[in-house]
């Protein structure tokens, strides 16, 4: 079977490779799709390298159909059409006891910290499995992981209906956020200078800003009748984009912090003292945030279209990765694993 | 009648003038005695002069009674023990209409944008009267206000019982919100490095570490059993106290910003992330905050016998803001303003 590996900074290609049978409590799927997110472009670049063990069979946001049961495994189908939670927390730490597993001191990633999805047969533990509905095309299914990371950030945000949200940055992330924050019944603004990403949150109906242009704190208090927003995303991961995101706020907003900072920004406390505001950090997602996501998957709630750019064969991994890596004009990337669908 | 009056950066003195009767609304206070606190010697340091009209009487941490009452207002006995809720919302806008009158963006403060209570008699809108108990000692009444703060801080933070929590900083609203704090049924530590604050805090029975000595992070990791924080205060105000609070702090862990940082500062944001902590800013408090904080100084619980270094009389209001700003050995200075108690 074909397999995409790995092979250390900016490396990356297509093997072949034995099909390995699914141990005691795995189970073996026949990935669809494997969509690349920033993660793996972060791990190409060799940004994770601590963390990952060359070779390294990575991706995580996924679809397929149950291939195989190993043993013990019981209940699952053949053929039925699933997605993975790759987040195995350990259960045992305060932590995980409180229920916040997602970020559990001691978890484990599947497709950072084991295999991932960029190969045609992929082995995982019965406990990772989410059941996707019948008929859902598996190109949409493989949304559902980043859909999660979204459904959790609104969540965070304590966002309820009627209120206004801001997101910082129009990529893939940050759409999906818009898309759910929507959803929510809130009245959702999209600030992102790149031309082609604006067009696409216009295109699927979102009030967008070129933070470039003049004062996006007065065109947010603006747009907020006076008031400021209730809600901001940070998911830009730019310095200036934390100022933004802080200048956003209304009295008593939040700010959620989805993009990795990976040093240090300034940050206006005194602004966080006067205005009362909250930053919460957001990462990863629970089982409850997957099991919303596939649902707006399945409902159709997920402009899928829009936001898969392309869809390239798994033995052309290296060129989806620099297509990817080449700007903002990509938004979602998926790689057609062949698995049956 | 005397008056401590601001007449500019770094002068104050006491002048006689003739008193004024209450207007219609309001009460005169005959006042007891006033504590100096941070932002009136940021005052005094000519630090507010764009919202200061000097010459300025200042104070709003205060006691004392009632002497007579302005037209219109009714139900208060003369000679009842008060204090005052200095804090003056809109009560009209979006903030004030959703119970965030602390942080309207219209609140005027009593002390600061009208005149304060560092004079012997002193008049006040009516509705910003809180009555102490009767045989309270008026000098411990005159710790509401501050208590006030720190209540709302460990609410903001929603500590429980049971929960560690860090203290960064044990000046006089450290020690408070290390006193609420452990009323509440938390783990409390305090981190500071003045020995003669350190000492304050060991004497009231909390678990002190000086954080010019060695690790912090691992020091409160072995204090609350491996796991971190769950919450820490910042309330140095300075660039360091804030990575000690972040790095302090359990997953999940909450962070409440009480301390004033005039510039920004560097934070972590990949922390925040990483172990979904959370950032609440605390300021001022509300009715129900100094409710509470007069039940926490009459019952006894707030130490108010070792946070109050000493008592100057009004006339030598200079020496009292001299000697709170000569370093760490000063927690409290109260001013006797010679009303009756």
């Amino acid at each position: 079977m074909q397999q995409a590996r790995y092979q250390g900074t900016g490396r990356i290609s297509v093997v072949d490779v034995p099909e390995q049978p699914p141990a005691a409590g795995e189970v073996q799927i026949d990935v669809a799709y494997t969509g690349i997110c920033g993660t793996d472009l972060h791990i190409l670049h060799g940004a994770m390298d601590h963390r990952v063990a060359v070779p390294a069979v990575i991706g995580h946001e996924m679809s397929g159909t149950v291939a195989r049961l190993g043993e013990g495994v019981y209940g699952w189908a053949v053929g039925a059409p699933v997605t993975v939670l790759p987040v195995l927390p350990c259960d045992d730490c305060p932590t995980c006891r409180a229920g916040h597993g997602n970020v559990c001191p001691h978890l484990t990633f599947i497709g950072i910290d084991s295999a991932g999805s960029m190969q045609q047969r992929w082995n995982v533990p019965a406990r990772a499995l989410i059941g996707l509905p019948d008929g859902l095309d598996l190109a949409h299914g493989a949304l559902a992981e980043p859909t999660a990371v979204a459904v959790h950030d609104v969540r965070r945000s304590g966002l309820v209906g009627g209120e206004h949200a801001v997101v910082v940055g129009g990529g893939p992330v940050g759409l999906l956020i818009a898309v759910v924050a929507r959803h929510t019944g809130a009245r959702v603004l999209v600030l992102e200078p790149s031309t082609h990403r604006r067009a696409t949150a216009d295109r699927l109906g979102f009030t967008t800003i070129d933070p470039a242009r003049g004062s996006t704190a007065e065109a947010v208090r603006d747009w907020s009748g006076g008031h400021g927003a209730a809600v901001a995303f940070e998911v830009s991961g730019a310095a200036a984009g934390v100022n933004t995101a802080v200048e956003a706020l209304a009295p008593r907003g939040r700010l959620v912090m989805v993009a990795i900072h990976p040093t240090p920004r300034n940050v206006d406390l005194h602004r966080f003292f006067w205005r009362e505001l909250t930053m919460l950090g957001a990462r990863l997602y629970g089982q409850d945030d997957m099991q919303t996501a596939v649902e707006l998957v399945a409902s159709g709630q997920i402009p899928a279209t829009d936001l898969i750019t392309r869809i390239d064969p798994l033995r052309q991994v290296d060129d989806a990765f620099a297509a990817l890596a080449s700007g903002t004009r990509m938004m979602k990337i998926l790689l057609d694993c062949g698995g049956q669908r």
